[in-house]
C-alpha cells in the first residue's frame, strides 16, 4: 500500500525553497529569471532520480510521468507550477507540484499498480511573469498567435523571456495537446485566504474557479470653487463614485456573497484642496464561480453606478477592462476529493477559487478540480505566506487518496 | 449731484478687459506678467488723465486718490485687483478697482464735496501667483519676513516676481500702513457662485469671508488579494474614505448650511485591479464664515472620519495643510451697504464669501465690507466669467450711494 513518506516530502519541499528564497523565508523566482531555470533543472533532476519519465513541451512545461503497464491507457494529470511572483512565498504553486511529485514517488516506490498513467506537471508562467497561466492555456490549445502579440508588457519582453527557457512563439503554440487520453486534472494549493481558518477546517473542495470581469468607471462633473459654488449646486464627480463604492459594498456582501467588488485604484481631476472634482476615475472589479450570477452581479453593479451618477448630476463611462469566465470543476472530482478527505479523517468544505489557477485552463477541457489547505492568516504573494507542515502533509495525503480512489473506480 | 457715467465707467472696464485678453473673452493677467505690469501702468495714467492723486507703497499697491479739502481727514478706502489667474476672467478683481475708479471720477467731475479722501485702491497678487493677498497682507502690517521666506512657490521665483514689479522683500514689509487714519474699506466684487442668480436678487451683502481649514486625510487598512480575501475579512482603506465622503456631505449640508466641504484630491496604493487598497490619501477643506461654527464642523467631520475608520478597521492620520480664520465684516458697514442697494431701488440679501479677497485683510483693521453682483451660472476663474452690464452698472451705483451715505453720516 502506497503511503506519503513524510520525510521525503518534506525534504522535497525544502529544496526547492532553498533556490530563490528570500532572506526572510520567501521565494522570489519569477519566470525566466536565473533561479526559476535553477527550480526546473532541479524538478527534473528530482523526476529522473525518482525513477520517473521526464519530459519538457513545446511551452516548457515540465512532466514527470509514471508509466501504467499498459503503453494506450489514459493519463491523469496532477500540476500547479514553481514559478512566483516577485517576493512571493515559498507554498504557492510548488506545493502542488511537490505534492504530485512525492504522491507518484510513493506510488512509483510502493510498486502500486495504476490503471492510468500519472503524469506530474509544472506548469510555466502560471503567475504572469510573461503573460500568466502560459503553460497552461498553450496545453489546452486555447492560445493563438493572436493572443501571444498582444500580452500586456509587450511583445519584445515577451519573446526576449521565453528565448531565456529556450522557446519561441511558434513552440508554445505546438505545444496543444489532445485531451481524449487525459482522463482528468487534479490540483492543490495554499488557499490564499482565511475561509478555512475561520472555519477551522482542514480542506477546502473548490467547485469552481471565479469569473473575473474588470471595468474602468469614469464619472464625469463640474469643476467649480469649493467655495463659492453652494453645495446644492454642485455636480461633484466624488460623490458619485463614493456613493458607488458604498453600496457596492453592501450589495455584493448581503445578495451575492461569497462573490467578491474591489475598487482598487482612484483618483480625482483637477486635483486641487479648493476645486470640486469634475472627473474621477475608479477601477472596478468582480468576481463569481458562477457565470449567470456573475452576469446579475454586473447588473446589480451597472444599475448602482447608474442610479448614483444620476443622484449627483453626473455623466458616467464603463469601459471594459478584463473578462475572464469562471471555470467550473467537475462534480464526479469534487466527490472524489471529498471522499479522499473523508478517508484521510480530514474536515472539509467546498468553496469557490476566487484566485486564477492553472485548473482553469484545464477545466475546459478534461473534468478537473482544485483543492485548498489552510493560509495562515490568508497573507499570499508576499514572503510571509505560509501554511503549516501539518497542512501540506494533509494535502499530499488528500491527493494520494484521490488518485487511489479514481484507481479503484476504473477498475 | 455725482452720477454714475455709465459710457466712461464701460469704457473704463473695456480697457482695461482688452490687456492680456484671451482670445476667447478672458482675461490671462497673472501678477508680474507683462500683461499685468501693463494694467498697472494704464490705472496710473486713468487716476492722473482724471485729476486724482497716485501714489504706490512698497508692496505695489497702487492708490488714485480724491483727497478732500480737509489736509488731517480721515481716509476712505475702496479696493479690489487688477490681476488675474491664468486664463481667468474680465471681472474678477478689475470691476471692484474700476468701480472704485469710476466713483472718484464721478465725484471729482460733480465737485462734490466729501469729509474724507477717498482712496482707490488696486492691490498686489490678489490671485495668489507670487503668495496671494500680498498687497493687501503687507499693508495691514500682518506679513513677517518669516512669512514672506515661507512662500508657497518657494524665495527664489518669489523674488524674481518681486524683482519683475520693482519691489523687494523690504519694500513689501515697509508698506505697513497706520490705520487710525482709515475710515473703513469697501469692496465689490462679482460672486463667484449662483446664489443671487438662483435667488433672483440684485445685491449680495457680505457678513464675513469664510474661514478655510484644510487637512490631508490618510485611511490605512490592509493589502490583500481582491479574489481570495472574503469581503468580510477586508480592512479596505476606500471602504472609508468612501463612508467620509458621504457622510460629510450629508451633515454639512443639514447642520452646517451655508458651510461647505470639499475633498479634491484622492488616491489608493497599493493601486491595481487585483489588489485591496491598503492606504488611502485624501483633501479635506471646509469653510464657514463663523469662526465659532467652524470649529463645530471640524468636531463633526473629525467625528465622522474616526468612526468611518473605526467601522472598517483602519487606522487613519489627519493632518494639517491650512488654516485661515473667518474675517467678520462690520455691521455698519453692512447696513450702510443694504441702504445703499435701497435707496437704488435694488433688491438685496446677507450672505457669506466663500472665497478668500483683500477685504479679509482689511477687515481686522478697519471697519470693512464687501457685496456682491451676480455671476451668470457661477462661473468664474474661467475665460466664460460673466455679469451682465446691468450688473456691472448697479456695482457702480451701490459703491457711489455708500460712500455718500457715508458722507452724509459724516456730516
Amino acid at each position: 500500500m502506497a503511503v506519503i513518506n513524510s520525510a521525503r516530502f518534506f525534504q522535497l519541499m525544502d529544496e526547492q525553497a532553498a533556490i530563490g528564497a528570500t532572506p526572510d523565508g520567501g521565494l522570489n523566482r519569477p519566470t525566466s529569471s536565473a533561479d526559476e531555470l535553477i527550480v526546473r533543472q532541479w524538478f527534473a533532476d528530482r523526476a529522473r532520480r525518482g525513477g520517473l519519465d521526464f519530459q519538457t513541451d513545446g511551452a516548457g512545461n515540465q512532466s514527470a510521468i509514471l508509466r501504467c503497464p499498459t503503453p494506450d491507457a489514459q493519463t491523469l494529470m496532477i500540476g500547479s507550477h514553481l514559478d512566483s511572483v516577485p517576493n512571493g512565498g515559498r507554498f504557492d504553486g510548488a506545493l502542488g507540484v511537490v505534492v504530485g511529485l512525492e504522491v507518484a514517488l510513493a506510488l512509483k516506490e510502493a510498486g502500486t499498480p495504476l490503471p492510468f498513467h500519472l503524469e506530474v506537471v509544472n506548469f510555466t508562467d502560471e503567475e504572469g511573469t510573461l503573460r500568466g497561466l502560459l503553460g497552461s492555456a498553450a496545453m489546452t490549445g486555447r492560445l493563438s498567435a493572436d493572443d501571444l502579440a498582444a500580452v500586456r508588457g509587450g511583445a519584445e519582453a515577451f519573446n526576449a523571456g521565453l528565448a531565456r527557457l529556450g522557446l519561441t512563439v511558434e513552440s508554445v503554440l505546438s505545444a496543444k495537446r489532445d485531451f481524449a487520453s487525459v482522463l482528468g486534472y487534479l490540483e492543490v494549493h495554499i488557499e490564499q485566504g482565511t475561509r478555512l481558518e475561520r472555519a477551522n477546517l482542514n480542506i477546502g473542495v473548490v467547485t469552481g474557479i471565479v469569473g473575473v470581469r474588470s471595468y474602468w468607471l469614469t464619472f464625469t462633473g463640474e469643476a467649480a470653487h469649493a467655495g463659492t459654488m453652494p453645495m446644492d449646486d454642485r455636480r461633484d464627480a466624488l460623490w458619485g463614485a463614493a456613493e458607488v463604492i458604498r453600496q457596492a459594498r453592501e450589495t455584493i456582501m448581503r445578495e451575492f456573497h461569497p462573490g467578491v467588488v474591489n475598487f482598487g485604484m482612484i483618483s480625482a481631476e483637477p486635483g486641487a484642496f479648493n476645486i470640486v472634482p469634475a472627473k474621477v476615475k475608479m477601477a472596478l472589479e468582480f468576481r463569481h464561480g458562477d457565470g449567470v450570477i456573475l452576469e446579475s452581479m454586473q447588473t446589480a453593479l451597472f444599475t448602482i453606478i447608474e442610479q448614483a451618477a444620476g443622484q449627483y448630476g453626473l455623466s458616467v463611462s464603463i469601459e471594459a477592462a478584463g473578462l475572464v469566465p469562471p471555470a467550473p470543476m467537475a462534480e464526479s472530482m469534487v466527490n472524489l476529493i471529498e471522499q479522499a478527505a473523508t478517508r484521510a479523517h480530514l474536515t472539509h468544505t467546498r468553496l469557490m477559487s476566487f484566485a486564477g489557477h492553472d485548473a482553469q485552463s484545464l477545466a475546459g477541457v478534461t473534468p478537473s478540480v482544485m483543492f485548498f489547505v489552510p493560509s495562515v492568516n490568508g497573507i499570499s504573494h508576499n514572503t510571509a505566506e505560509y501554511t503549516t507542515p501539518e497542512d501540506c502533509l494533509r494535502a499530499a495525503e488528500v491527493m494520494l487518496n484521490a488518485v487511489l480512489g479514481l484507481a479503484d473506480a476504473a477498475v
